[in-house]
């Protein structure tokens, strides 16, 4: 039975810099789609940073029509001041997929860094240096679309796991 | 010269429960207009928790038709899993009278408590009872709706003395 390529977003958000990163997966196989990052500038007000990462994510969901998302959880650290600027960018990531109607999974840093590199302590470089392998046509510009399109693969191996086990259990 | 009377939203942003209220301002004038919270359950996916916030407080928007919004500042404690939880909500509390066209202004806890009451620490209840006062056709169901009032009369407050200053220097 052939199964049916799914295009997932993957997101990893920041008030900054949001990563996006779009991926097909069809059985074992990934083919990079696009990604990039949404920028806000520190210089204008929260209200209208959070209507630019809205905005730019729903562009991207318009133009290529992910069937799935999935985004970073985030690391909540000591700093309150950063957890809270990460936990407003995070919101508007939860939230345009969700209203697109789209599902959206959450994955753990170390789950994407194991998933993608083997290693749940892996280093940025090593990450970029696997997304090379995986999605060789992938030339992400920034960190952060690189981590979007780790998140992206992620998810096309830990749902492809869930069908598997489903297919095993169907037997 | 008579002042025009300005309609404000106040927001207190939570993921379980978002309020929000409505008053207008028309000199030293303060009207209730409308005020209540937008709840969701934790049964349900964060994303889909984000998109009942986001539509709740569109859907006041649209009906209530406010031409400023207010938001408090979140307090940020050592505790990083609610502050995240917090900060998301927060996001699309700031999002949406935002991508509505809204002025959106912050305020500190401390400073609203000390415009409604008379003190920065001022307790839940003395902020009821300055609502009832202030407010005295105001019959907030929830705390969360109390709240949201107290930051809409604190923008009403803050906005007069700014117009006011810009008066005096205008001399």
């Amino acid at each position: 039975m052939a199964s049916q390529p799914i295009r997932i977003l993957g997101i990893d958000p920041g008030l900054r810099r949001t990563g996006w990163g779009l991926i097909e997966s069809e059985g074992n196989r990934l083919i990079h789609v696009a990604c990039g990052s949404v920028e806000t500038s520190e210089r204008v007000d929260l209200g209208q940073r959070l209507v630019a990462i809205h905005d730019g994510l729903m562009a991207v969901i318009e133009r290529y029509a992910p069937q799935e998302a999935a985004v970073e959880q985030t690391f909540v650290n000591g700093n309150g001041a950063s957890t809270l600027k990460l936990g407003q960018a995070r919101g508007i990531a939860m939230l345009v997929p969700s209203r697109a109607g789209l599902s959206v999974a959450e994955y753990a840093p170390n789950l994407i860094k194991k998933t993608v590199v083997g290693a749940g302590h892996a280093e940025k470089a090593q990450i970029r240096l696997m997304i090379g392998v995986l999605l060789p046509k992938a030339q992400p510009k920034s960190e952060d679309a690189a981590d979007a399109l780790a998140i992206a693969i992620c998810h096309a191996h830990h749902r492809a796991s869930i069908m598997l086990k489903m297919k095993v259990a169907a037997r």
